[in-house]
């Protein structure tokens, strides 16, 4: 893409009502902007990145077995009367009417409607177990939205249910999310720790929150110094029951847990092991039984002709909240450091002297090489000083940087500029494309 | 995919309120399923469909050098106040009230938003041309929802904006979206007429309505007979300014229009080719100048220093009626003919008998060739007899159906069925590979 055809509205200026780091580099990066209290516009940079962040959600949910659909934002309040939920909801729920005076709501999260739409369709032992997924955006009403996108009204979740006829199945299903849970964090770069959480309004006993450790996470946690490591993929074969309980058991062998569900016992053993931080909830799984199966009476008949409640369990990424969260844990002074995961554009392609024939056309051909082997690439061939293109490539933050300038091709070298480290060497065009995996 | 694994209800009867063939077909094959009224889940298989359709339209969008991005569901009232737009729009907009007695409403479309976005961001005539354009959820509730998604409340539209300085620049930017649409459409396997049209609601001069052909089909449409011919790509350069105007000269150059804008004097010139039918609209461009820059009071700063509010149009594209619209256009008495381009999958591999393991053995070493060729493929590796099969197969339409019995597995042969034409071959593993992509 080419930067003179694009929309990047990049500012100098912290906004004085972004708080974390996150909101003011979103701000700064032109990835969003805010459009109304708690709901923001994704800018074609931001917008990029969500896409990236949401493939991979996608991609570790259907390797572990879990099946895409979509289900709509808007919902009948009747389906949530059937649970009990409409009335126990609170204020954060967005009760909308319509103009026949029908009784509604924006969607928050969605147990009613895919057990109406999964057990209303299905009859038999045969059809389970399932796993259902989508990607939707949802509405909570928060009072005070706030941190940007890591508290915003309008938000992108990922939401699995799994559809089981036993709890043997339903822990199952639980430790397929649980694992691909982990392997989605990892991929962009994120040490996820899984802490025995609260279960709350969803209901249920098993649960998980997945919590990135953040100074500005809203969250008080407790953890063992084991899970200081770099983050890792299992490699694993989802459906080997005992060998996704031994990978869940011993991710849970080390204490971690909210300040909610603090166990003495457990500290004490950790010593001086026992870490304390804030952390960012980006993951939320949730083992919940007959819940709403039963409350709803959707019943499925077993192999020997009797009929089953169906156990289920809910399990939720936060993926517009992970691009807060993928900022929070990785940028510097000078701005985001992208995981090459989920970058925007790979590589930053800098033409420093527009008005320069040889160096126009030096870049222009980079450009083309780039793009034709199917290297995502922004290319600054804006008429612009060479100190704004880079104050411009450091705060959003793509991997890589190219520089093209007329000193250097003069001698044959552009330079190849890392974003993490800042580390900058000058080589031969052949040697950059080659770097960038394009030759 | 394998079936056993998936979730795809597919039904015998044709549901007593769906009217027209698509919304039957839609819900028969497992795509879609009511959750209120003119709201709809897309159901796995609905899903794919849905993305490859918003795909092609994506694609189609950044060739013609518009630039994607993303605007939430969700609008403030006030941004429609500075229009003039909130009170003057009907009760098709759907009306919020949040937790803080805000007005708020769920878009239906989004000049307002993306003029304050865009121009709230630029300063300069640098920053222009610009079509920014987004892929997301609307909801217009209409009085009396039908025909399935052709005419639901939720529908996914992609919504294209342009900015230009004057308005030749406005009018090129209508070109290219002009001749995207007729990419797009011809991708799809639909020739879309496109007709002079009112701009209703919209304002503005220059419009026209994109019109698939349909007997089910809302408005009445007159065209020359030189509209029958097949769709056809252009090969263009969007950025030649006079190429495009005549490319769009020759579209427009055969007679075709609505109920609304016929022309007596070049209906009486087509004579005999005169041709009258009922059409679905599934795209609306317009060309409507400085109406929302201008009540909104945003202007740029042109090259002499001077301000100029900007010339805009807008560009609808009905992703989601798309899929309705393409299952009128091609289908038969057994169900759904998708083209390949959209097919949620390209292969329907059946196993005919999954209690011989000969024959399951074959089945499921072809599924893992043509996985690994990334030939899409829906596995039917159900315990279910044949008639079901080949019935569930011939519903859901998708473009090949390859068969694995035991007899043939004897003879070395497979049966490789076409389902737009249902001529049947038999014969061997390798050629079934070979002319399916695969080897």
């Amino acid at each position: 893409m080419r930067l003179s055809r694009y929309f990047l509205p990049v500012t100098k200026e912290t906004p004085a009502d972004a708080q974390i780091v996150s909101h003011k580099l979103m701000l700064r990066a032109g990835l969003v902007r805010q459009t109304a209290a708690g709901i923001y516009a994704w800018l074609p940079l931001g917008q990029r990145v969500l896409k990236k962040i949401e493939q991979i959600v996608r991609e570790e949910q259907d390797r572990a077995g879990a099946v895409e659909l979509l289900m709509p934002t808007l919902q009948s309040a009747e389906l949530w009367r059937q649970s009990g939920r409409y009335d126990a909801y609170g204020p954060e729920m967005l009760r909308i009417r319509d103009r026949h005076d029908r009784d509604m709501l924006y969607g928050p999260t969605n147990e009613e409607m895919i057990t109406q739409i999964f057990l209303g369709n299905v009859k038999s032992y045969r059809d389970l177990p399932r796993i259902l997924y989508h990607i939707q955006w949802k509405f909570r009403d928060e009072v005070r939205p706030r941190f940007g996108v890591m508290r915003g009204r309008e938000f992108l979740m990922k939401d699995a249910y799994s559809f089981d006829l036993d709890e043997a199945g339903g822990r199952h299903s639980y430790n397929r999310m649980f694992v691909a849970y982990l392997n989605t964090f990892a991929r962009m770069g994120l040490r996820a720790i899984p802490m025995q959480a609260d279960t709350g309004p969803i209901g249920g006993d098993l649960s998980h929150e997945f919590i990135i450790l953040a100074p500005s996470g809203e969250s008080e946690v407790f953890y063992h110094s084991n899970w200081e490591k770099a983050p890792e993929l299992s490699a694993v074969d989802f459906d080997d029951v005992a060998g996704l309980q031994s990978i869940v058991d011993g991710y849970t062998a080390d204490y971690a847990a909210t300040d909610e569900k603090r166990d003495a016992d457990r500290e004490a053993a950790a010593g001086e092991a026992l870490r304390q931080s804030r952390g960012v909830e980006v993951g939320h799984i949730f083992f919940f039984g007959t819940k709403y199966s039963g409350s709803m009476g959707m019943s499925v008949q077993t192999k020997d002709g009797t009929n089953v409640y169906p156990q289920m369990g809910s399990y939720g990424v936060g993926v517009s909240r992970l691009m807060g969260a993928i900022i929070e844990a990785s940028h510097d002074d000078a701005g985001i450091i992208w995981p090459e995961s989920v970058a925007p554009y790979k590589v930053g392609l800098v033409n420093m002297r527009v008005d320069d024939a040889a160096c126009s056309a030096a870049a222009d051909d980079l450009y083309r090489k780039l793009e034709s082997a199917g290297v995502e690439t922004l290319y600054d061939d804006r008429d612009e000083r060479g100190g704004a293109k880079f104050a411009t490539m450091d705060v959003i933050g793509l991997p890589w940087q190219l520089i093209i300038g007329p000193k250097g091709l003069e001698k044959g070298v552009v330079e190849l500029k890392r974003r993490a480290t800042g580390e900058r060497e000058e080589l031969s065009i052949d040697s950059a494309l080659k770097r960038l995996g394009a030759a």
